[in-house]
């Protein structure tokens, strides 16, 4: 579809938020569609995990995003989804990619949310690629519980922050869970919750360095729990490292299920989101230093340039691997 | 896409003015790649015409729309785009036809809006093809000159009006044209316009009927006047005609570029929507006899069974001709 | 237009902020447009007050709001809107009166957004309608002038907060201005802004009693600064009085231009929203009193019972002389 006004920030690049809630309606539509192939109750596929996804070059508006989906693998009870999405601006004819994410979902009875179905397999054209995807099952399986224990951490209120600071750009936003942002099981969608967390997270790297802001990647997301229509989701985020020319953003998603009395406000999804700050010509800019004041501050902002400097290395190895091939 | 609680009415049906959104957003989209294939100037494809369209099955919430395009003629200054529509039960599998739309476009120059670029000709498979094609060329040409004098029609307002008469079931809305109405020249999408036209005939259709409504087909519109980013768009809608299961409603777009003291409002778009109602069951209920006052009124009316007997008899013709093959 | 299931609650009751939304774009083109009549320079009319709004009854999915806007006093530089909301069963035919609105708004250049331009006077049918017109204006005037000088309260975050105290259902949330939310000028539509009020006052008073809410009136609402597009904006509300059925809502805007380095924060806008809360049939229910602690938290309090029992005096005045006409 063609990118609008509205998909887009002030300098005119779509937020990456649009960008991931295509993604992740081409990848329902597709798990959907497959787990209900041949099957004797009817399922909706529910976003499980998405794995990190790097924003290779920006979007703009009157550009037409073009989203193909493949599903990849398939275990008992999820699918492996991988969508690329293209930009192509229609005037000149150019395309070039956006970005390439990888996507879990398992398919959820629509007679009982509760009731997680099997999956029919696919068939794989070569023995290794069933292999390889089986050891990316595993490492995602893994992952998903060790972000489910972290899970517990809290974003507290500043009063009268200095300028660059954690709790200077530190924001939230509340949302109400209207019809259209839910499956047919009445749940949110996975695509909605990330567009949100794109929104608070940009806030906070805007607000930072006061100047126009690009997602540049998002870390694996895993979408522990589900939100129901009518909840109201708190989603928070705060600044927790900063590279030369890039902003790291911890973004927590809360459900607040408050006119179901039995039922206590929880954590539905975390994630890291990686922002740079954009020149108006489109150049990276040097980005300001985080202040870190506690030690909770000093402990994150180290634990954010361990995360920096593996992404760094691994993007290099893949670049040496590429050179010589 | 997935179609949401916002795209249909309180039965669930999508909105005919959703799905003819869709259409015209891909026939857009190809005829502007098209036209700046290999180009020397930059072009937008401007909508100018959409040929009849029947909606031959209803689409529901929560199944996916395929919309496909494809280019089946030009003229030296025009393209003819057929879109066909399907919809996907994603739970199911099953898949139905929901539309076959032709619309024309024209390239207008990113530089100059005012100048009309030349189409760089497709191949046709068979010669055959060319010459259907410029045939239906010829046609929609002569048609958009006749519609382009009885353009000259208002709508009055009736006071205390009785049930079931024309002024008791007419109405209008107003809408100020926002940036995400827009093309890339600053002009309302046709697939806007033609959603808003659509959402006012339904409002006539159910004062009328107080039942359930669906779009059941839309008489060519020509787009004769462009609408600029700024302007209120004035949407008013009259019934004209009623059979025993359907209704004729004439919709009529008026644009007042307010701000701008040198421009008059003027008209600028007018079709007839057909409509029929729907029991609960998704069965066609019997409609109310429109009641005529005027000699105005009258004479609409036998237009309108006019245009109807016509749409029968080429239904008919086109059910023998496929009995036969 | 109809009214869609995103326009309302889970209830399926319109938003009390969607109305208000409506209302001002009706107020701002009727203005517009007779300010621009025969006028030597273009400009665009800015909302600068909406008078004490009650909202009579509920409006439901399905229906259609049918909205009327009149001129109905013009000084030198300002025009008074009345607009009038009724909501229509298409499927009964039944109508009701939703709201009647008073909104004042102020005519600004195009070329150059800090000038204020003259406004063409209306004829009145009678001496008295100027009269009566006039000391409406006189006394807006002066009330604007009063909240402009008590705008500098905030909001202060409350660590575990105790259930119905300010603290525990006090809210916020952060908008990123985008195009759509924009004029001609590229400043916020004051609809906008009431939409995302009432949005933040219904979060909070639902928090509070954990039921279905609906709006019942919004105080005189002065939009006393601009806010520009690209701004990020702050809405924040607290509780500051029940009574037996009602809660009082305060709400404050706060615009933060953090890509102009020369602008700090500022309060934009700030109101009054009363709530009700309503049984599954549609019933007023009792609300939970609000736990009042610090000495600011009980003179809001014993302020906004001031307000209650002055309407409530004018209610009942207004009901005498009705039963007495």
């Amino acid at each position: 579809r063609i990118m609008r006004p509205d998909d887009a920030n002030i300098a005119g690049n779509v937020h990456g938020g649009t960008i991931l809630k295509m993604i992740e309606e081409a990848g329902a539509i597709i798990s959907t569609r497959h787990c209900n192939f041949q099957a004797e109750e009817p399922c909706v596929a529910a976003l499980a995990r998405v794995e990190r996804t790097d924003f290779l070059s920006p979007m703009c508006i009157g550009e037409v995003a073009n989203v193909s989906a493949e599903i990849t693998y398939t275990s008992r009870h999820s699918v492996e989804v991988q969508v690329n999405v293209m930009s192509e601006n229609i005037l000149t004819g150019a395309k070039k990619v956006t970005n390439k994410a990888t996507l879990w979902y398992v398919p959820l009875s629509l007679k009982n949310v509760n009731k997680v179905l099997e999956v029919p397999p696919i068939q794989y054209a070569r023995k290794e690629q069933e292999d390889e995807g089986k050891k990316r099952y595993e490492e995602q399986k893994l992952d998903r519980l060790e972000t489910k224990q972290r899970n517990g951490d809290m974003i507290l209120p500043v009063i009268n922050p200095e300028p660059h600071t954690v709790g200077y750009s530190q924001s939230s936003l509340i949302h109400l869970v209207g019809p259209s942002d839910c499956t047919l099981l009445g749940f949110v969608h996975g695509g909605v919750t990330m567009k949100l967390m794109d929104e608070v997270a940009g806030i906070v790297a805007a607000r930072h360095c006061k100047t126009n802001i690009v997602t540049a990647s998002v870390d694996a997301i895993n979408f522990h729990e589900k939100i129901k229509k009518g909840c109201v989701i708190t989603v928070s985020g705060r600044m927790t490292f900063t590279s030369n020319k890039s902003m790291e953003i911890e973004v927590f998603v809360d459900a607040d299920p408050f006119v179901d009395a039995s039922r206590e406000r929880y954590r539905a999804v975390s994630a890291f989101f990686t922002y740079v700050s954009l020149s108006k010509e489109g150049k990276p800019l040097p980005v300001p230093q985080l202040l870190t004041e506690t030690e909770d501050e000093k402990r994150r902002f180290e634990e954010g340039k361990g995360r920096y400097l593996q992404t760094k290395a691994r993007r290099q190895a893949q670049m040496q691997q590429a050179a010589q091939q």
